[in-house]
């Protein structure tokens, strides 16, 4: 029995004071939830634009009596000081008050309150995808808005804990990965990196769980809407492609600095589940030089000297189905594969919960790493089931 | 408003005398829950070997005082005069009052109680696999098991109703098509008939609600271990794979009959949901002699070749993605597809409902089309929202 | 097998022509669902104030291809001519064209568009609570609106089918039950009426599925806020209590003209499902002279006295709890019940379909009775499993 | 905000070592979790008699790589030594090795290895009923078993935490309540003990997530059986009657030692959803001398007298709607409540997740007591919504 990842909780002395933008939408109230029990971490405020003044816990109950601040308002924090600021002027107040921001923001929101002052005295943490594609151009073509701070996009370290651990130790400025390419990059990295498979063949079939879609109001998430049916969406359309094309050129680029850019079809389908991200890959694994195919062996190598140290990545194995109900609730990616031999596929699966490892969990494990707090702290939880 | 397909129930006179074989399954039951509102049919008996003396309204209350049959054992239908004799003997008891046998049943019990003499006097439409593959090698490679009849595989028929209603009406012996099978296959034969995507880069990708896993007690099909879960299961192995690359060589083999069999990548993922299958299906567009790119008037040109006046299947055009909740409880499949021009492929998606068009409402529609009654008798429904 | 009620639709040659207002709600798009395949019914416009010029089956897209109808706006019908009308005189212009109209409208429509002049040439069918209370007072209290057009409550007729079936046969103005009610009602009726139970010591436990919270965009009814979660609301304020306590002091004035007002306590609560309403009932048991309890045989008389020939009201009997799913889809109301005899209480339970008895369904059958179509033409479905 | 409960994880040196019998069923596996992650828990061994020599990671695939442990079969632990032993020699075997063993075994089986030599060297926390009720007679009622250790019943000590606390510290043998039982007793017992409610007039409805049914692989709990559906089960005969009824019958004497028995209609139903539990309770006021009726005031005065300062229990006050998605995942029960001056009752409503407070983590909040651990080691997560 390995507990060894579960013990020394708190075993730094260390606090960190954190102040969370967006705190009422799902992956918001998730980091509120994992710094609330966080032993090294005190809140200092939370923040909501459309609930400001309410606390949170009215909302989410499941943290009354536990988290009981109000919620301020990140564009006019103390309304008799703040009101006539800009917004990148009045978040200033805020910044003053803590080490690290989370924001957990709608596109755009993030861009225009960074600023050179505010990074001098805080780190931000972005949920958003402001700030995780190197190219501004590709980022205005997807998301169809003008970027409001292009100048900080080269400092900005995309955070997927396991590929940049050592450029997220130092950066001020954090761009965590959504959860779609989270599960998506970490599934094909290894198989793209070591030269297993054609990456031009790589077709990403994704299934997500409904509060990925986030908490806003809107007819096509209601319960009866969703409930009992299963639809394809966004298709060769979905926001996060570029995401995961960029960084798994990074993969292919490796072994050939040279090699083209990889383009994937990415298709995401909403799954009347709560919580939950599997990605199903298909990819033609190459041949060898004397034609013979590549093995589970070679597969089982590839992920082993990526994640074979990484706690937070567990590989199942060849012919293992990972199921998002046994990381739910954690912060864990499980990953399993199948060859087969007779179309010369590999069919990789990753699987993690989308409000964790697909946001709030990796956030607050990059919080770690930038703070030199043990990399487990406060999201060390075990997945629930059922 | 075209009403024309829902008005004239009951047109016919003629009165099929039916027997269901396996109605305490969920396919069996909504045979019989169609059969029972079917304007020209009589139920004649149903059986269960499972629930033999029980009346079938004593598990699915549905039909309580609807239908109030005892079930029988087809094995044994009248214990004094059937106890000693061999099923293939036993069942022509059954046979001698009824015009059609439906069975569903498990895997190789069907082709047990086949014989000539059972098939000179009653219509078998069975919604196992024993007869849909034309290769008894690969039947038994697949399905692990020795085929009791192989010598009926020839006559019997395949009734994916769409492709193959011709055959369908003479037919003594209907191998009713899988539910993954279904719509996999009529989601991507017309694309590869007319030749618009490369068989060879086929991968399909398939969702089912659990009802396709069938009513058996197995601890992976409780609520709890399937509830809030997604996981892909049987890749690579799943015993449909075979079933569909052989409808698609016919596919294939439209234009060049010397066509190399169409090997697939088949992926099942069990989703939290009653009923429903969708499929997503990824291929490489062919290129046109001159180099341009497949366009979507070509790949609806193609569908409405196949599909334009079939009652039950709805072309919802490009860009659209079919939802399984507006198929639930209804016969129809509806297809929709989106090009990607950046890499080159289609994803082309069908729906249906496992248990309707994907077992018991086409296997009524094939026998409507067996004893000429009008296609849609019995099986009209609109789909039921939410 | 009785299989009567599920033979002779169509029997009739009349043809109702039928317009609904709200149509793109749950309970407005289910009455064009069962319109659409009524033998004797023409839908000759569907309505929606948000969604005017649009096709319902570009938003229910299981009517893809059935009805293919553009959505009208009842309040400005036709622009050039009815754009200075007020609602009354613009709904006249729709009026002219049919026979019925359905209202599947907010609190205060209907009453806001019923004139005489309208119910002189057409006849209402409201599903909303505008004409279900007598008592004015009672219905601006709870609804906390000032009722439109009060002259009309008298003459409307409370649609619970089974128990007014005469006085429905000649109403201009049908006032359509609530989906709660109609379960609560129906299970208590006959006890209350047959002098069975104490009504004073009545408690009704209620649990909905969730698509009676309606298609609002509100952030309560989103998937991931409903999902996995049961709760109370409306705790002792719910609007359905006085439509309940109205019919069952009826009840109970049968024996007693001078009985006071019958009182309840109704605790709704929403359920994780998309359909079905169960209502479970306490009630403690009257005794008899000499003391001796009363039995599941004077039950079961009670039921079969009320509901014995009713063709959609199934008695299940004593010790057996009924399912919703057992009714899903359909127009049934299964009933059962329990005697406690350590407690002298009696739990009797219902279960129905709150968008078909408890909505859609139970209009049309109304409508049936209103138009001496066969009360179960359109409506005859079996509840599907699962 | 109060972090203080969060804190101090781990402040205790002490070990105890455990070891868990039913490590397979959903309440012991979910003990193995907890106590996996527990700062002063070692796991011994973990048992299961259908599945020893099997790892519970490779059927709880969320303990991989966390709890590798094989399982051992309780009845023959070590095959060569115990093969010929009865259960409660060799069972001391396993014993010898723990500071206390959870039992999570059906009903019987504890009560089948308990001897005084096993008492004498460990402490036993049982999850099933065979030590919850004082009188024999009444277990082997409504139990139908005859009870294998009755001699050790009265030393027994019911674990609900919060009401037994002085008593759990030095108890051998803890009886762990049962879930519907830890939920309905703390949500009526202030009411009753205070004198605010006769409870002559307690009802209790009360719903259940599936997780409650149970891993046994039985058709009645399989997904589609139980999805898009609810029932009322075990109707005036659910065998937590008698739990409930003897500990509210404590209540109740506090004020009057002669008092009768507490009878309660008690009505559980099966609900779509993994966890969680709610009680709806009604009871009727009692009135004051003067006639008045009882006021929030009160009420809240009762609960704050016996949970104002207890960690677990979480008084929402009046009007509020405890909901089980705000304590899924915790070891809080959430009470609120509504006064109905109309009836003159209360509606008082509590809220828990099964597997924890319901079984698990209070087992382990009785373990933490018993062993004179901080008794919010191990169990203060924080409920995960959504």
């Amino acid at each position: 029995m390995n507990l060894c990842m579960y013990l020394p909780n708190g075993q730094s002395d260390v606090k960190v004071r954190a102040g969370i933008i967006g705190a009422t939408g799902y992956a918001g109230a998730e980091i509120v939830r994992l710094l609330a029990a966080h032993p090294n971490v005190e809140i200092a405020w939370i923040g909501s634009r459309s609930n400001a003044g309410e606390t949170l816990s009215s909302i989410y109950k499941n943290l009354f009596r536990i988290v009981d601040l109000p919620l301020v308002d990140h564009e006019d924090p103390e309304p008799e000081v703040t009101a006539d600021l800009p917004v990148r002027e009045a978040i200033l107040k805020l910044a003053q008050d803590v080490d690290v921001i989370f924001t957990a923001t709608p596109q755009g929101a993030c861009a225009q309150l960074v600023s050179e002052e505010l990074l001098s005295g805080t780190r931000v943490i972005d949920l958003s995808a402001d700030f995780r594609l190197k190219d501004v151009a590709v980022y205005e073509k997807w998301y169809g808005i003008q970027h409001a701070a292009p100048e900080f996009i080269r400092e900005a370290v995309y955070g997927l804990t396991e590929l940049n651990r050592e450029k997220i130790r130092e950066t001020r400025l954090l761009a965590n990965p959504g959860c779609y390419t989270t599960c998506s990059i970490l599934t094909a990295y290894p198989l793209i990196a070591e030269g297993l498979i054609d990456p031009d063949t790589l077709i990403i079939d994704a299934l997500s769980g409904v509060s990925g879609a986030g908490r806003g109001a809107k007819t096509a998430n209601l319960y009866s809407e969703v409930n009992e049916s299963v639809k394809a969406y966004g298709v060769a359309g979905h926001r996060h492609t570029p995401e995961i094309e960029e960084q798994l050129t990074y993969a292919r680029r490796q072994k050939d600095a040279e090699a083209a850019p990889v383009l994937v079809n990415f298709t995401p389908h909403l799954i009347p589940m709560n919580r939950g991200i599997l990605a199903t890959e298909y990819a033609s694994l190459v041949k060898d030089g004397d034609g013979a195919p590549v093995t589970d062996d070679r597969v089982r190598a590839a992920y082993e000297k990526y994640y074979g140290n990484e706690p937070f990545i567990r590989i199942l194995g060849a012919g293992s189905c990972p199921e998002t109900r046994f990381v739910e609730g954690s912060n864990y990616v499980d990953i399993g594969w199948k060859i087969d031999l007779r179309t010369g596929r590999i069919i990789a699966m990753g699987a993690l919960d989308n409000l964790m490892k697909g946001a709030a969990s990796q956030a607050v494990q990059n919080m770690n790493v930038m703070f030199g707090l043990p990399e487990n702290a406060g999201i060390s939880m075990i997945p629930m089931v059922p």
